[in-house]
């Protein structure tokens, strides 16, 4: 299997999801839904949903059944994205390329855009429940988790200790910033398809691992990519150096794959994503 | 019955139940649990959870099974005031007669505050689902049409429109405000205590109706109380005038009244909730 072109191909598919997902510029008010849709496409590499539904697939779920509850996972990512780059938080101008949401369309409407699409999360994760054969108890299990997941406990948790602008970050601040503000929506990404496609414990036990090696492997490369001058920006590279940094890359990807051997020929993707990550590693 | 006594009951009972479900001050990271704490407590009349519990009273729910989800609009609602008094949107310094929450502890955690709201509220909406034995239909009911009633097309849609700073809105621009901003959130409490309880269709309809028409109400009463020089902001006085807001608050309580009427004693803190509204703005 060509893990890149697959990997392009689901993000084809996400993308067209999305699109449907979200309402057009035109209704109204129309400038809630331009700010929405400009921050959503054309988007990243959808390593979110792309997670979910290959974790799904792990377990023999089907691809359709948890579009929904994908695109929910890069709606979240999203809305993460515009009120980091905020004035108050990270200032960031630019975003992949283009002007931040909040220096296009004003601040007053980024948080807005933001809110709006944490709130229609919510409505994906439990639409075409009925329609796809899902049980309710799946869905609420997955709404739940969600939402503890991004909430202070997990994903702006990480955030909140992100912010303390801090001139040195101990390890320990360090770690709980990677494992909740990336690698708690990584990880509930990976467990809302393996819960939605019916994962017995075992499997759900072995792909939340794998979810959890493969968000610190992630925020990891992010910052061996990132690594920079700024010292008020917490980086792990900073604070184990870069060999360590790469060393640590390998070892969670080596870590996240032993996860993934009960699973065989069907967890060839999620396996191939892992590779992915520590091949960045390797030719950066 | 003596309504402002059930109020107040109510209201405590509210704030106990809210106290449980947020992490206390000292939970890591303590910076966000104290901004989440300082935004809900002392809090309002917590007018929105007490309309899904009497809702739910008027089809005979019970307290215990629909206090998680009306504290869950509690949440919602709260959320919704940080965000909106920050500086980028209405940048308002104080909020129930304390400073706002950006101001107390800086626009990042005000942001964030408000962001781990609406996530806790969300997984109260599926908490103690099958402890209190309601069945798992109507919990997707009401997490589709809460997120729907926050969402982009209810309440953001609303605060879009609210912030177009413009010296003069039109009726249809003030109307869209009300009945999106305010009154979309207090439509879903209506709605969800009824969903909850297992209201039948012809009940739901009525009580729906009711929540329109009191969503509406409360609105207007908040404007004729606000009703100030400020030009740039939506009042319905300054487009309709004061004795025809005044006669229009009358109207909806007796229409929302009407709702009532088929289910007798039990919605007697429902009719008082109308009542109760007329009387602030005869006193006035």
């Amino acid at each position: 299997m060509n893990i890149a072109k697959y990997l392009t191909s689901r993000k084809g598919m996400i993308d067209r999801a999305l699109d449907k997902y979200i309402p057009c510029e035109s209704t109204y008010p129309p400038e809630i839904h331009r700010a929405m849709r400009y921050s959503l496409f054309p988007g990243g590499k959808r390593f979110r949903a792309i997670l979910t539904v290959a974790s799904s697939e792990a377990v023999g779920g089907k691809l359709q059944q948890v579009l929904p509850s994908a695109c929910a996972m890069e709606l979240i990512h999203t809305y993460s994205l515009i009120h980091d780059d905020l004035p108050a938080i990270d200032n960031d101008d630019y975003r992949r390329g283009k002007l931040s949401t909040h220096r296009k369309f004003g601040e007053a409407i980024a948080i807005l855009a933001g809110d709006a699409l944490l709130s229609r999360a919510f409505s994906l994760l439990v639409q075409n429940c009925k329609k796809s054969g899902i049980s309710e108890g799946r869905v609420f299990k997955i709404v739940r988790e969600v939402a503890e997941a991004i909430g202070s406990l997990g994903m702006i948790g990480g955030q909140t200790v992100d912010i303390r602008r801090k001139k040195r970050y101990t390890k320990e601040e360090i770690e709980y910033i990677h494992t909740h503000k990336t690698g708690a929506l990584i990880k509930v990404s990976v467990r809302v398809g393996a819960i939605l496609a019916g994962a017995k414990p075992a499997e759900l036990r072995n792909l939340t691992e794998y979810g959890e090696n493969i968000g610190l492997a992630f925020q990891i490369v992010d910052d061996i990519l990132d690594a920079s001058c700024e010292k008020e920006v917490p980086n792990y590279v900073a604070i184990f150096g870069e060999e360590a940094s790469r060393e640590k890359v390998r070892e969670l990807v080596r870590e996240a794959k032993k996860k993934l051997r009960t699973f065989g020929e069907k967890a060839k993707v999620l396996s191939g994503i892992a590779d992915y990550l520590a091949s960045i590693v390797v030719f950066h």
